[in-house]
């Protein structure tokens, strides 16, 4: 197996969840952005990760993520409690309770980029601090692609740095409400227009169930979320989205509209491998084949013939 | 004009709506399951229309209807007043208070099918009672294709009725709400499989704004809502898909999977207009040019190629 030289830059947080759905309960299983986007990505595209974890941390469950070439020598093991998170999901498993939320020693990251991973050519930034991530960007040299999450308490919270990252920011990959909240419009199209005034060229929206939309210079694409007969634990689903996004477009290595629209279709498949499943497991042994399986199958439930096959009457 | 000897029956009710929007006000304008289907499926296709007005209905203002071969000789005006609705809606446009409803003349309404009428290829049955929508189905010889709208209301009150009605349904065009509601399931795929246990051959599960599903035998069809700039008012959008669904598989000719997959879009095209005016304003004077243009634009928006353009490094 021989990597190409050009790798995904992923930083963001390393955490334990425990989830209760209507179908059961996990206990302190593998969670965090970086965690869910890695195990996207790299079934396509090798991935470097920084983030944080405590003493706590099972690391060895990371294992299957080493194995296919990611390099987790950015995670930093620290005294102290992992990030914790506990929720619980209701019957419909669109809405769901916190229950706990410890930040631990994530608490105080500050993430530091490993020399080796510096002149990353595609780098993900996890729902974190965007002084975080505007300090991450200072420590890599040039990439290509940035790609960025973020969230309604950033939004609200610190508002300033995020509008001074978004120059910095290629693709904002964030769902409806935060795309609505950013720009304060209620309409996707003028909301995703003045994110793209503020620096990104492109702009993801997450819809969940709903697909996801990219909104591109001058074109937009659709992709729906994959109708499945068993949800069972939708923790993750906007990061392994980011992840096959993302890992897509390394492994496709350039960005025309034919790539960027795969990478849509690559992201929702692997939304919606990942919630048929509690935390990653669903990622961990799934094979290139059954991916691309599901991109012919979402081709097949999108695809229709424009011609007109019977002639105007009127 | 040589309008197909082939027709389209709809019966529904024929209404008046009063709508606040954020965008503004409009008072007793054209409205109702009928109308909106009319306004739209005619811009395709031939339409004989079932309903009941009062004498206060401004008739004149559905020549548009007539002028481009609807047949509204089965429109009965009685004594009384038309079915009203008032309605607001919010400022996301996704949710809406119901500020009045006065059924009117419509409270007794008893489908009478003109004779001309009954030998109808193509039948939808807007929204009214199943007690009524099976009194319909008895008048009429054996149409091809029956569509079927239905409610909350219905489902609830009228489920015995509702549920006698389905195996003589072919089409059973409902929300999302409707479908979980009608099953008992909260997920799209086990309910719409609950339904196609019942009776009808296909599901159509209108999402709004995000599009709409088709469950045939053994596969599925996705279109998105078009991304609009200006949701201006999204009464009738159901109904004008509905128009446009039915409307194209009448115009085609034959229920082929291409045939349906294209009229899902052509639905989702007409929804896609009538929100962006007022009533059926946006459909007056709709040149099938506008139509078909959309339609190209729904498939811009959603195709793309499943070939892997890089070799596999793994």
């Amino acid at each position: 197996m021989v990597w190409p030289e050009v790798s995904i830059l992923c930083v963001g947080s390393v955490a334990l969840d425990s989830v209760e759905t209507p179908f059961g309960n996990a206990e302190r299983v593998l969670g965090g952005s970086a965690v869910f986007f890695t195990a996207a990505a790299s079934l396509l595209h090798p991935v470097q990760v920084v983030g944080v974890v405590g003493d706590d941390y099972p690391l060895r469950d990371l294992a299957f993520l080493a194995a296919r070439g990611a390099d987790l020598s950015g995670i930093e093991q620290r005294e102290g409690e992992s990030f914790f998170w506990a929720g619980r999901y209701h019957f419909d498993l669109n809405t769901r309770d916190t229950l706990e939320t410890r930040l631990g020693v994530f608490a105080d990251f500050q993430p530091k980029i490993p020399e080796a991973f510096r002149d990353a050519r595609y780098v993900f930034l996890g729902n974190i601090d965007p002084v975080l991530q505007l300090d991450v960007l200072d420590q890599v040299e040039s990439p290509d692609v940035v790609a960025c999450d973020t969230m309604n308490y950033w939004i609200s919270g610190h508002r300033e740095a995020l509008l001074e990252l978004l120059p910095r920011v290629r693709i904002l990959m964030v769902n409806e409400e935060e795309v609505r909240q950013l720009a304060g419009e209620p309409n996707l199209l003028k909301a995703a227009r003045w994110v793209q005034e503020r620096g990104p060229e492109m702009v993801v929206v997450k819809k969940g169930e709903h697909g996801a939309i990219l909104f591109a210079d001058h074109w937009l694409f659709f992709v729906p979320g994959f109708p499945l007969e068993e949800v069972f634990d939708p923790t993750g689903a906007g990061d392994a989205f980011a992840g096959g996004f993302v890992g897509y477009l390394a492994r496709a290595g350039s960005l025309t509209p034919q790539d960027l629209r795969r990478a849509m279709v690559y992201g929702s498949v692997m939304g919606s491998y990942v919630v048929e499943e509690f935390s990653v497991n669903r990622l961990i042994d799934l094979p290139l084949s059954d991916i691309e399986r599901r991109v012919v199958e979402f081709r097949e439930i999108t695809a229709f013939e424009t011609q007109v096959p019977v002639e105007e009457h009127v």
